[in-house]
């Protein structure tokens, strides 16, 4: 994996060989994004039933089961990890003998699905953004939060090379500056043109720019469409609704909860008060300030125009159309 | 002057004797904050003066009119820097001989008007928050951005004091972190506890939380009401706005810049771009990366439940009370 803690300034790939190594990958931020976090974590049910079959052959399944126990507490927001480890376990009846080989095939088509999903999803949303001259995105949702392409950054991607959108900002995305150290790399591999801002210049780009559309990705969708993303989404949500501006998301299906009846169910992660008081080793402020770090927030489904799926698009999200979307 | 720069990591003065090390000292961010850069700009009339009168004795009031003129270029927005040297340079034709004593009085008796205006104000404003729990404040108005004591700061000290408010959110304000750096350490020094937030968890808190006002200062108010202050200070009013909290701004009338009709007319400064791709010399995001980084925004009138000044409050702020108000 690409160690996405250290970008941009250094690419480097660790090998991941262990239940355990994959569990403190997901949970470090090794890598990051719902889709990835769930395409990781099928590979590490490929990882944890090696190590459980080596260890008894015949009991297997049950040996497993602490190890998903500790991959699915990993991170608390994202479903995607729930979905593919469930995904992954649902075969554990039809296995016979040696089970790698089949998991293994299953953690690939996950991997290959996420990406197939995100070149539909492409399409679908760049369609929407005809006639748009410029987009605000936030966190990263790229090659990087995905098994490629992207969600919110695919759509981005089409909308670009099909000379829908001309420009693009990034908002740097803080504490973790996934924007910044991220979005903003991916983008320049590519060479699309972006713009970062800081996080809180967003009202004021709303306000005397040429937005027309806020895209972001989700980390988990509720049954009523609420939508939970990365701190900042919901902010970035009420300053486009007063700014008359329109606000997109992209996921793919393995995001919906149907489960959680609405986002205020959705438990958010708090993360380390260092995030805020340090960064790269640096201290920012003083080491005994009291922080308040919650990772992610609530975007009520009355904020959002339009969610974008790989099984088609739902507008002016609510329970019956979520529902409806998630249908075979 | 204490170089805010290094703080909180390093408390380090240094002496400043030249006009050009006080321009560069404002330009750099040695000093920071509308009301402390007026009266460091009022010092550096008096040392503008020294070099003049020394350079030539009878024609020192033409000799000196070429460092104003740097002076008042050194930032753009904070209206404070020019009222001060208007006011310095209203003395210029009563003086005879060595002008410095005099000026010097002058600078001083700014300085110390700035410390009575902002306890005043902490008193004015700290009396609207009766009935309040808890207060965000976005960039810093303390002791470091004024002549002491602070203007929202200010506010915010004395509610504490009197037991008025309980607890108090910091927005860490990027790109320059004030909020981090200087709010959170001001704070410490007086035993005041406050809670840090990166500015885009602002919404997030104003929707879960208990949050009922949000306090900042002003780099300039137009004669309609309008404020530039620091970027994100918009956001937040926005989403103050939308969630039904109250806003209000503190700063002393020297701040009001009643030649300018509107907000849209105050000139905002953009920064370099290094501010959002580095921290502390480590690279943030890639090097060529676009920056878009206006260092203030503009808040609509409209958004401001109050303006609280030296000479009185202002409540839902329109042009026939910004006159009202600073009639002697």
């Amino acid at each position: 994996m690409l160690d996405q803690r250290l970008l941009p300034v250094k690419e480097t790939y660790i090998r991941l060989t262990s239940l355990q190594s994959v569990v403190d990958a997901i949970r470090d931020m090794i890598v990051r994004g719902a889709p990835a976090i769930g395409i990781t974590a099928a590979y590490g049910v490929v990882l944890a039933v090696r190590q459980a079959y080596k260890s008894d052959p015949a009991g297997w399944r049950e040996v497993v089961e602490t190890s998903l126990g500790e991959l699915a507490k990993a991170r608390p927001t994202a479903v995607n990890l729930h979905w593919a480890i469930e995904r992954m376990r649902r075969l554990f009846d039809e296995l016979d003998g040696d089970p790698e080989a089949l998991l293994l095939d299953e953690a690939r088509t996950i991997h290959d699905e996420d990406i197939a999903a995100n070149l539909h999803m492409g399409e679908l949303g760049a369609e929407i953004l005809q006639g748009t001259t410029s987009v605000l995105t936030h966190c990263n949702t790229g090659s990087l939060a995905t098994g490629g392409y992207g969600t919110a950054l695919g759509v981005i991607r089409t909308a670009y090379s099909n000379k829908i959108i001309q420009s693009i900002y990034a908002s740097e995305t803080r504490p973790w500056l996934q924007g910044a150290r991220l979005t903003a790399w991916e983008l320049l591999q590519d060479k699309i043109p972006c713009t970062l801002i800081a996080d809180s210049a967003a009202g004021h780009l709303m306000r005397t720019g040429e937005i027309e559309w806020v895209i972001v990705g989700a980390d988990r969708i509720a049954a009523n469409g609420d939508v939970a993303n990365k701190i900042g989404t919901y902010s970035h949500a009420v300053n486009a609704r007063y700014h008359g501006l329109k606000f997109m998301v992209v996921a793919p299906t393995s995001t919906v909860d149907i489960n959680m009846p609405s986002g205020d169910d959705i438990p958010i992660e708090q993360r380390h008060s260092s995030e805020l008081l340090e960064y790269a080793n640096k201290q920012i402020a003083p080491v005994v300030t009291d922080v308040f770090n919650p990772v992610f927030d609530i975007t009520p489904a009355n904020l959002i125009n339009v969610i974008v799926t790989e099984k088609g698009i739902v507008h002016e999200p609510d329970e019956k159309k979520m529902r409806a979307l998630l249908i075979p």
